[in-house]
């Protein structure tokens, strides 16, 4: 889908996804309390009032943002019930046109990632075909190294799919392994900095193997990265560094990047990454300058994320 | 789980887990066509044919083998159906007795481990409690650093659960990142091999800290570690190093580990890991030596197995 993506950021000028990670503390007292009487105090109840959020927030934006991006922790809290609401969400989404990520941070060893690629390529059963999972592209986890990607570069090597590698993440403590500086194994002691990389730059050189097939008509490959916000000198870095790697972008707004911070995250052309925001549009409602409803509210944020982003293209 | 883990391997003389990883494959064609025809060519015929097939399985091995450990990737291949396979599988290997590892290798910043370490705690909604998952225990994955791994100490605290931090896997790929000989960044350059670590001792290093204040009585951390059978040096290594890691070790069997491999893994009372077979076990009836029905021979499979484990104790 790298081409797909990148064609509908330039038709929508708009470089930002949604993130679609509800708690019950986001969902307005009506909503939560609507879903409590008719369900009781259960997870079924609380997928209802995930997907009511959802929806009223999707048919307020899937005109003006490319994609959505749930992430599937904030679902698999409330066991089956919750998967459910994650799956009717990808579906939702997916109806109204959006681009899904999945936000699942898969990995592990060959065998078992070949499973988890079912979330891209879908499986087949005596003969018959079924995707159940309606996601564009997925994010992975690389600590397993490469033997734990190739199942998901041969799921999506025939497809309009992508996967988005975890590099450099958002959080405070990703430095205390991501940044760690390697050499390979069996290296002699001397070792000077010029032949020492941090981890993230490690992975990000696999990543680029991992998807150097898989390029499409822009330059971008299949196989992208996600590299957090909050690390501006580390994105411009990495974009210089990996021309081919379209960046997938967690850490703006309520986790403290800005828009001035992204600006070497994009290249010449204003291409390369796309930017998401969670709370600071899904629960927009709640800020006194924004204000109610749900839907309203987050098409506001949105349009008023956009605005910042188009502005240091 | 840490005590009653340990407890329950001594009662049984048996330090293995038996993983619960179906594939279509696996099934033998009578288990196969009965699901299929039942439920016609869907996921929900495979849900239904991988629970008859575990559940057959557990009745065969409850009382000889301290664990299982369901691999989730196998059923969330199948979307929501197989998720309530594994809900159903770790449900009823509950009420069997077994301790239940689930096999999940989750990941992620604060906020969003925060809502996958439910897998653990549970939910609670509008002042009612859940356990929704069943799992004694869960892997997860380092990559993220100290910030995604405190919300799961924080849940396992007070409960009688516990967590396997991946240090080193498996898979031959392991080596590409796990095996990286890393210096904290910002080091300058001339440092001698005597500060550079692979990264899986790094992690293993992170892994004691997060569990430092949850030892149980035999000296063993609630928070453990992921050591491959197929790497017997690292094992050892790792096992005299960090006395206080209980590990789950894969990789034996089907992947290529023998008995013999393992001895550097258990510390001088024997104590100190549990061996996964997944594959070797629940497939054994496949062998010609072993032969039909698939629960008898899981049961001769891990009777074997806990004969091998046991000489090299």
């Amino acid at each position: 889908m790298i081409d797909r993506l990148i064609e509908k950021i330039e038709e929508l000028k708009n470089p930002s996804v949604v993130g679609l990670d509800p708690t019950i503390e986001m969902i307005p007292d009506v909503m939560r309390e609507a879903a409590i009487s008719e369900y009781g105090p259960t997870a079924q109840a609380v997928a209802e009032m995930f997907l009511r959020f959802n929806r009223e927030i999707i048919d307020c934006i899937y005109d003006i943002v490319p994609a959505v991006k749930p992430q599937i922790a904030m679902y698999e809290k409330y066991g089956l019930h919750g998967v459910r609401a994650y799956l009717e969400t990808t579906e939702y989404a997916t109806s109204k046109g959006l681009l899904v990520i999945g936000d699942v941070k898969r990995g592990d060893i060959s065998s078992t990632a070949e499973a988890y690629a079912g979330h891209l390529s879908g499986v087949e059963i005596d003969g018959v075909k079924y995707d159940l999972w309606n996601e564009d592209a997925i994010t992975v986890n690389p600590y397993l190294g490469t033997d734990g990607i190739l199942p998901f570069t041969e799921a999506i090597k025939d497809l309009d799919k992508m996967i988005f590698v975890l590099v450099k993440t958002s959080n405070p403590s990703s430095s205390e392994i991501q940044d760690l500086l390697a050499v390979a194994a069996g290296s002699s002691s001397g070792e000077t900095d010029e032949n020492a990389d941090p981890i993230y730059v490690k992975v990000a050189k696999l990543t680029q193997m991992w998807g150097s097939e898989l390029i499409g008509s822009y330059g971008f490959s299949k196989v992208g990265a996600v590299v957090g916000a909050t690390h501006p000198a580390v994105g411009q870095h990495l974009r210089a560094l990996f021309p081919q790697l379209f960046f997938l972008v967690p850490g703006y707004g309520a986790q403290g990047a800005s828009a001035e911070d992204l600006r070497g995250f994009f290249d010449r052309h204003g291409r390369g990454c796309i930017v998401n925001s969670s709370r600071g549009i899904i629960a927009a409602w709640k800020k006194e300058s924004i204000g109610f409803p749900v839907g309203d509210a987050a098409r506001k944020a949105a349009l008023q994320m956009q605005e910042e982003l188009t502005k240091v293209l």
